[in-house]
């Protein structure tokens, strides 16, 4: 498996872009991202479990019920969720989108991210699209500018890898910063790969990985109204199409995953406000759901997630995220240490603590990425878990976001 | 029902006080609490779910096992938890009380908040027991003192009522500032009250209370490894002992809630770092549950508590809030307003957005009570939840509490 260069323009027969149409106010920034595939594609997607549902999902639910898409329409600035006419205008930008590219609406993945409950004017966008499908390139970075709200910086990646004796090649973007705490799916995440796999598979693999990644990811506890995860694959890779489970499957989940990881990490490390990024692994668990549970709960600890800002070794909050979880694990026999590039400190063994110099878990506590190792000695089943520390910038972000 | 002064030695029978002894640094902060009943008491508590629990907290399980208690033993500075010796410890400054009292050990509430899994030296804490005996008289504030760690208020209160021709008092101190996320139990509350009840009427009133207020409050979502609440009725009021339902037991039970939701308003005013009280009221849902989850994931929402910092009308988090909830409710029938004595605004109808004054919704959101309105006009249940906005000083005193 070899990272490649492209994003969501890596695969063949992907184009895409982004500019700005008007939503924002900044004219620095874009707002409007396009991806399309030269072929019809197989789709697969995963949805947001908040019952409060964007629009755009609603509309794309629909459009992804034969498991074909051919383009992804995504606007940032504005979620169009609660908004009395949201359907009408996500069917509205579909529609535009679909005319302009001369294929089907239903074959459009339409997204929104930005404010819940503000008006969405489609103006901007129905002028903007056609704008954007003329300018469609091999530009995936100007999609990933344009699908940024808090985003400091653009997410994205693409691998290579075989299947038979052909390459094939996939390509990722994502967006998300806030109100991350993914439960069945996340954020914004769009995916495309040339690889040959029926929408069947595609969704297995997609639903399969997202419990492993996007849902063991959380910046605030909060679980969007808009997140989504959608994957393309139009088969042109030319590789004999993956149709059930077997070594071409496990070759194409492990391409999704090291991609997913990938795009998890880069949230985490730019959760609002965040200076530094937290992965939790947990290992020697009883069962896989206990290692999940515990890797969870350990990164959305506010308490510890602030004494990781301020680099103090608490490991207490440690325990006290594992004691709360209702993981079913026993106290006593649970080790916790720190490591970064700076090193590693064990500061808990057998669920007490141990001496340890200050000096030194300082020291790797102030690297910009930091691993909790939660050994539990009860079993071999382990899980990783991805957040940030809480800081002064959090608060201020989120405390003037929107006026 | 009136209020009156003395806090938890307003009741008849009870005497307090707080001293420092060394455990805190800073000579100026007491750290050590004492409550004693000159009569044996009925005695009941609630405990954390946290799996980590402190080794006072087991200790104390133990010595209330037959229902009846004498005093309470409580320091601050250290919550002896996750250390090897910590039931030796807990054991001993009941023992040292015990005797300083001329009480069994078996009668004595022994409970530690602080630091988890720094060792706790009972040096001091043996020195400071007689010394504090000796001291005991009607000094609620003293004790209420002796068990703050980041508090930055005391926090105390007591009721009259009247249980047949008997005037009876109950009054009650609590502590609690960060980790505060109870579930079954909470933080440290001490009541006492001089009404004549049976032991297992008490567990009864105080289990029943604790689901509606204590349970209901999040300053964090950090779930405590010591929160416990205890009530000791010591029979000194001379009414005619409560042994079963009825009017008596009723009248009980509405004093114990007044003085707990009392206490839930003052520890959530006095959150960790926070500039406001916020107050969800969730009315008209199908069932009390949904009406309880509902309050809760709202007051629990960190981008809610932050543009709740910033005055910032952002009802789209409330909707978001409920939305992840995993409540039963329909989305496109709820109402949200806001109100604190500056006046109120509705900002939502019907699930989406409705023009409103953001001047007036500045006005609203600036006072130092904030209540958050949401009718899901679904139903006639009701709850109430409460926590406080999320601020940079939040993070400022997490960042750096340990070392």
């Amino acid at each position: 498996m070899n990272f490649i260069d492209g994003g969501v323009c890596a695969a063949n027969g992907f184009l895409a872009n982004g500019i700005h149409c008007g939503i924002r106010k900044n004219k620095q920034k874009k707002d409007l991202a396009l991806i399309y595939s030269e072929k019809p594609a197989s789709a697969a997607a995963v949805y947001t479990i908040n019952a409060v549902k964007g629009a755009p999902l609603k509309v794309t639910k629909k459009h992804l019920q034969n498991g074909i898409a051919q383009a992804v329409i995504c606007n940032s600035g504005n979620a169009n969720t609660c908004n009395a006419n949201g359907i009408e205008i996500a069917e509205e930008m579909s529609a535009i989108t679909a005319k302009e590219l001369n294929i089907s609406s239903d074959d459009i993945v339409v997204a929104s991210t930005g404010v819940i409950g503000q008006p969405l004017n489609i103006e901007p966008i129905a002028a903007g699209i056609p704008k954007l499908a003329k300018s469609l390139g091999k530009n995936s970075v100007g999609a990933a500018e344009a699908i940024m709200t808090t985003d400091t910086k653009i997410k994205e990646i693409a691998v290579e890898f075989k299947i038979g004796d052909k390459i094939c090649k996939m390509g990722g973007i994502a967006k998300g910063s806030g109100m991350i705490h993914p439960d069945m799916a996340t954020m914004l995440v769009f995916i495309t790969t040339d690889c040959a796999i029926s929408p069947n598979m595609l969704q297995k693999a997609l639903s399969g990985d997202v419990n492993e990644t996007f849902n063991m990811l959380s910046i605030d506890g909060d679980t969007s109204t808009n997140d989504m995860v959608t994957v393309l694959a139009n088969g042109m890779a030319q590789n004999e199409e993956i149709t059930e489970d077997g070594t071409a499957f496990n070759v194409f989940m492990k391409a999704l995953n090291t991609l997913t990881v990938h795009l998890c990490r880069s949230i985490a490390a730019d959760g609002e406000g965040a200076t530094k990024m937290l992965e939790c692994k947990v290992s020697n668990a009883e069962t896989k759901e206990t290692a999940k549970i515990v890797a969870k709960s350990v990164v959305c600890s506010s308490l510890l997630k602030a004494a990781m800002f301020g680099a103090d070794a608490n490991w207490g909050r440690v325990l006290c995220a594992i004691g709360y979880s209702k993981a079913n694990v026993d106290v006593d026999k649970i080790d916790v240490a720190f490591k970064s590039k700076a090193g590693s400190i064990l500061v808990c063994k057998n669920g007490a603590g141990i001496d340890f110099s200050e000096e030194v878990a300082k020291t790797v506590l102030s690297e910009e990425e930091i691993e909790i190792l939660v050994d539990l000695n009860s079993g071999v089943e382990e899980s990783t878990a991805w957040g940030c520390d809480l800081t002064y910038d959090y608060v201020r972000i989120n405390g003037d976001y929107r006026t």
